[in-house]
């Protein structure tokens, strides 16, 4: 294993706008009772206009402000990870990196926008945020965050996950915040993204002081995001590379993909790669179409690639990938050929996770381990053909907090969903 | 915060042998039966040669093999970081510095000498081996360095611990080790490390192609732990600091202690200070003299502050930390005045921690509180005298599968032991 690490004063002062980037125009998003295009003046109940303006701004690049970089630092620049015996052990002559977004207060990449955002919302007055959450990875990362902005937070949780993972639970307590498991109004139901989201969002309205923050899907969180592929290319070139020939992430909302892979999208030979569940194939097996972002049908219409706002996924152990929908970006760039998709069962992905541990010693969350699972496809395949490409994928959080999914694995009862 | 980083090719070839630089003799181990001083065929039935020379060598430096350092650059060099946002948060004029030890595959300073333990002996033939753990630290280290030598690997660990931390247990069992609760022939009994050890160590004596690996204690224990002082040593340098002024570590059997401070022990002006739990207190309180190192009185009888080996602290969250004895090498240096140590009761220790994970953003190990406690109490005094000390201490390990602790801590039902 050999890390590249970039100096602190490396650390990139500017998102990468997929926006100003677009091969066709995205279509807008849509009132949810007119159906006309939402305008600013609609998401301001929800939002702070920097996050709105982020949203819709075709700007290339965005200035990080420095009170951000300040707490980003305290884990960026994260460091680009040659998994050279993972390769030995593989015996591919790929070459395989990985940017480790595991270093995060939280344990993910979902920092790098939880931070931003409560800047964005404390700056314009407001005293408390309310988000959703599948795994806990984006409750713990913007518990973290409030605290810093003393910002209160409430964290409506999948209660499927809520159950599974009580440590995350504890550790967004621990910074503060409060956790709740959703659907509030029945106890009996697994609960889903959608319906979190619908739970966060009424309680945003409900409250005058309250904002509601989302950790994936929308625009301005895959710019916040992108920050990681803006590092790893300059770390690409300190290993001596020219460039990745494959991007790849797993994708639930969309952020964790975008943020590794937006920055490559015009780099005409790179493929951009996303990796689902079986169980939950937005991409793989949904339509493009306009739908809602929640469950009651609260939020503005997207276009994107759903399975229908109403789709209950199996409660799997990648909570973070049980989403209905997908971010519009992502979704065009799928729908026009520039991104591809690929499903996996739950199984393999972690059998492909725990010989990631054991070879570069890290344990992957779920969500990560289908990244994983299709990092070492795409290296067995060049083992095939003899082919040293050069492999990019987002190890993009750690499973420490997930190491109950391990025992059912480990135990052999997972259900290969 | 600022990382200071050591390049791979600086990772440290050698381990620093404090029994070269010892101001008064060490008091030899003695046999349990005899009473006599044991020598290397006492011991083989337990480690392998290599071990017994490294136990008892007066060599000042002892080569790494390389195919242990091509191991330990799985994560080594770790970090060594300047804590600014805790410094602010404390209003401290003095700089406060830790090693990150948390970035390993077990997430502390144990898997450092897991790796050459399993090394050596797989070298010498030996195919399976037992320990004991407290909190699970050790076993996760040596279950994760027994995976990449394929030896057999099984755990004892401490009742109270296996309870109140599956986690541990599921980590161990992803990398192939076998993990039950000790003692295990007493269901009743919270356990302890001496037991642990008795419990391994009999296990050990029944089967011929088995050794028994010790996580702390012992000198070649320690000497294994030195490469996290002799990177510190570097990374001050790099920091622009002429060294520290004081070096802080918590202090359950001392390898983590002793890896971080040992290599700094002649330096004349440098503080070094050993923190311990107020219900477990070896050091401040203990008596030193010959005792067992295990419950049963199966182990040699080494020199040492002690509480008796039939102690058996309270179940506090720092299961490390829950040891009768103490290395005979720290002890000895406390005995001459070269080392101070320090005692906290538990939800002091566990206050620090939470101001230092909302500062610093990393969740630290109950064990680590206890050294970020005595850190921050440093640093508070050094706001009384204006001082601008460099305080140094060893962040050994994260509290993500100790979350179940900080959930007591939380909702304030957490003993004070």
């Amino acid at each position: 294993m050999t890390q590249f690490h970039l100096s602190p004063n490396d650390l990139p002062t500017a998102w990468f706008n997929a926006l100003a980037h677009l091969p066709v125009p995205m279509e807008p998003p849509l009132h949810p009772m007119t159906r006309e295009p939402v305008g600013p003046a609609d998401l301001e109940p929800l939002f702070p206009m920097a996050l709105i303006e982020q949203e819709m701004t075709p700007t290339p690049e965005i200035d990080i402000p420095g009170a951000v970089l300040d707490i980003l630092r305290l884990w960026r620049p994260t460091p680009l990870v040659r998994a050279e015996r993972l390769e030995q052990m593989l015996g591919t002559p790929a070459r395989i990196y990985y940017k480790d977004e595991s270093l995060s207060p939280a344990g993910s990449h979902k920092t790098n926008t939880a931070v931003p955002q409560a800047y964005y919302n404390q700056r314009e007055g407001i005293r408390r945020l309310t988000t959703e959450t599948g795994a806990g990875q984006w409750g713990t990362a913007l518990a973290f965050a409030a605290a810093q902005y003393d910002l209160e937070c409430k964290v409506y949780m999948v209660r499927s996950s809520f159950g599974q993972k009580p440590y995350r639970r504890m550790l967004m307590e621990t910074w503060g915040a409060q956790c709740v498991p959703s659907p509030t109004n029945d106890e009996a139901s697994p609960g889903s993204l959608g319906m979190a989201i619908s739970d966060a969002v009424a309680d945003c309205m409900a409250n005058i002081d309250t904002h509601y923050s989302l950790g994936s899907v929308l625009n301005h969180v895959l710019l916040h995001q992108t920050i990681i592929g803006l590092e790893a290319r300059q770390q690409l070139a300190l290993a001596g590379e020219t460039g990745p020939d494959v991007v790849i992430a797993p994708c639930g909302g969309g952020s964790n993909l975008g943020g590794l892979a937006l920055p490559f999208m015009n780099d005409a030979n790179v493929r951009l790669v996303a990796v689902e569940p079986s169980s939950c194939p937005t991409l793989t097996e949904g339509r493009f179409d306009y739908d809602y972002g929640d469950t009651a049908g609260r939020t503005p219409l997207l276009s994107m690639f759903t399975l229908g706002h109403d789709f209950v996924p199996p409660p799997i152990h990648a909570g973070g990938l049980r989403y209905h929908g997908d971010s519009p970006l992502i979704s065009l760039l799928v729908k026009v050929g520039r991104i591809e998709a690929i499903a996996y069962p739950q199984r393999s992905v972690f059998e492909a996770a725990r010989q990631f541990s054991l070879a570069e010693g890290k344990l992957p969350a779920p969500e990560t381990g289908h990244g994983i699972r299709a990092a070492i496809d795409e290296a067995l395949a060049c083992k095939e053909t003899g082919e040293e490409r050069v492999i990019l994928f987002n190890y993009s959080g750690h499973g420490l907090l997930d190491l109950a999914a391990y025992g059912e694995f480990n135990a052999g009862t997972m259900a290969d969903g």
